[in-house]
């Protein structure tokens, strides 16, 4: 499937992806043609793929891709129809193969073919503002208003009735229907992921996009940075406070309300009708349950379980938390 | 009087608000006429007002409205001038009638009636930048400066000697004279208020304002939500810093400093006089006394009274903390 | 040396100096020439300097400048070369003297000599978007991108391969080669510095400004405010991530990160290498050794030696912390 907001250069020769990533595996003497690289388990039998921590065994057990790139100490749960090529560091050698296939998805600069809306189509169906910019191939459904000087990057998908603010500015991002996102947003750029390197930091590709389900609004002052290797996500009736930041390929469920300020570090999964209190922090890579509820100023560095309830820093169960700080 | 800034439908028949509100009183066989929706001190004899919690009992006692929104429960409390009309959902009911009196407060799309300034009466009186749009009826008093991109909505007043930054978006406010508004501010959106609900949230009507007092500054990046049913107000000659959220009806004092990052919740008071320390975090409904100050980083989870310093998560006396944090 | 974005009124008579900041010294009876207002080691025999603190006495026991605000308890420790002028409130009379030198170091309002960029001499030099915006005397290096409504305010220098995004401010900065501005961020505005003051506090005089050294990244929606007296500075490879502040006077390191929502306080300075983990804070005038890591969500409240690793508020020890909130 051709990804929706960045192109695919390939598909490329697998000696030319070896070369790159300078991996053991001698070349092969004929070409082989790769078309992607994707996950473990979205890859197909043309794609290349990656399995870097245990965590992973099963999913790599079962993988259907061809060539995985992986170290000397994983590739034995690689199934025989996979072919290990053996690095020193899998996520720097996905970098260099994600930056082949999609090159536009390591720079963030401004889009810079967009239009004011008024020399577009959408002239007589959006209901809009003053120097509204629009890319090229940029969807709005019916019944919607965009507000002062916003910027809707080329390719983001809007849906029916929804309502972005002013000043705002879209990127990489689907909308769907009936979401209303409010002023000086800025959503779909690139997360803050990238190899530390003394001198210059290499930037990690970004080939997630955001995704806000219906019924959604996201406050004023949000950041909403799209996934690297998936994408970030926001539930159906999820309710975003101001000021709140959401780094790349968190995902969010349905009917949650965060209150202003938070912060969720990336990869972060959050279940349906959670609460957040204002100013609560959530590390990266961790699990919230549903029907959790953490109070505000929190700081939750472990997952936490369905139904639970949690206060402090570190976050531990409510009701412990009070009795400790009465 | 008038609402300065969201049009009143009414006056409505009592018949279609017992109606709307699902409420048990059954229909009157004659036409009252109802002006308007006000709390139980500022309703008059021809508004209806409404009665939720035991904590308001003394205001209830005295009200002068001639109807009164409220539970089986708490209808006693009423003097015999008030009628009440009881309800399951007393917050509930306020909001349906609320949006049927002023159905603009609900929605917070953009001002479609803008101008740029230099096409309006403002081109001489104002010293402005590029791309500056103004609503209908906006008063800007003399010496002010309006920065680039900055829009101030239908029915803004500016006093004399105000500065606005650029990039701005003031709505629903009224500001007194020698009042600096930085860049990146949005002052006066609907604040984060609605009622949870599966699917689809109910959103809660706001028609309160934003006044902020003579004197003061609001840094970079600042959100100042206006209020629902009163008005979220700046002291004069407070100062805050950049990145600050204000939610909803707080009222802070005069004289008082906030530093950066502060985020305070919906309903707080806080006094004269107090210093609020860089990403402190103010929980709402609380009253926080005159000449308090509170350390960077704490958490505030109950109200605080005159000249107390506090620290922490829950905040404490400040001594205390640093006593017990060695 | 002329300052490169304030204009110097100077030079000015000392006895109107004294006359200002209401000196005990009697006014002498002949005119000197006081070219400009220094710290105590940037100050020539031309300059004024002040010296307020006693953990300035070694610096100031070297001071070149002939005439020196203080109080009569520092006097002492000042050089024989020296003339020492006595007052209350050396950082009010500071204040003032910068204000009458640097007159516009106070006020803040936007640049009202911008053009679009399209009128300009950078018009085929720049790759640019709609409605940018270039003051006076701007500096632009090869290869630069600057998104739409972004404006970049009179003197800026911005060096060779940077890309500034859309919606941002930048003002009273020098930003060196292949630096990445993002989304939103308002740089170089005045800190939040001023004399608190019953009815109208007293603006702080900034004429520092902000430099951002090679291969460094500010994420979206950031504040980084212009020093008082010195600059604010970024080091070189260092990245800020989303909504972050930096208060005035701030010196960060080489090779840092900074994760989302993470605030600065004035006059910090933090060493290279250093990782700072999501909404942590760190308080005004501390010491941050290199290589030290600030877990996510600290708040620190003393300096911290090199290497150190620490979390909690008041952060201390990681491992002590670990275990003490097991």
């Amino acid at each position: 499937m051709k990804h929706p907001f960045f192109d695919n250069k390939g598909p490329f020769d697998l000696n030319d992806i070896i070369t790159l990533i300078k991996s053991t595996k001698t070349n092969l003497d004929h070409f082989v043609s790769i078309n992607d690289i994707k996950d473990l388990v979205s890859a197909d039998v043309n794609c290349i793929t990656f399995f870097h921590s245990k965590k992973y065994k099963e999913l790599a057990s079962n993988t259907k891709a061809k060539f995985c790139i992986t170290t000397e100490s994983l590739k034995k749960d690689l199934p025989d129809t996979c072919n290990p090529l053996i690095v020193d560091n899998v996520l720097i050698a996905i970098a260099k193969i994600t930056e082949k296939f999609y090159p536009n998805s390591v720079i963030d600069s401004f889009d810079q073919e967009t239009k004011n809306i008024n020399e577009t189509s959408y002239k007589d169906k959006v209901i809009y503002g003053k120097n509204v910019l629009l890319g090229q191939n940029v969807k709005i459904g019916n019944n919607c208003y965009i507000g002062h000087n916003s910027i809707i990057e080329k390719n983001v998908h809007i849906g029916n009735n929804c309502s972005i603010g002013s000043n705002s500015i879209i990127r990489n991002t689907v909308i769907k229907n009936n979401v209303n996102i409010l002023d000086n947003c800025v959503i779909g750029k690139k997360g803050f992921g990238f190899f530390p390197n003394n001198s210059k930091n290499i930037s990690y590709p970004h080939i997630g996009i955001v995704i806000i389900n219906e019924n959604s609004e996201i406050g004023c002052g949000a950041t909403i940075d799209r996934g690297s290797m998936s994408n970030t996500i926001i539930g159906k009736n999820t309710f975003l406070d101001n000021q709140i930041h959401i780094a790349h390929n968190v995902k969010i469920g349905d009917n949650s309300i965060i209150a202003g300020q938070v912060g969720i570090a990336g990869s972060t999964i959050i279940g349906n009708n959670v609460k957040i209190g204002g100013q609560a922090g959530i590390s990266g890579h961790l699990k919230i349950g549903d029907n959790v509820e953490i109070a505000g100023g929190s700081g939750v560095i472990k997952s936490i379980t369905d139904n639970s309830k949690v206060m402090g820093y570190p976050a531990k169960n409510i009701r412990e938390f009070l009795r400790d700080n009465k």
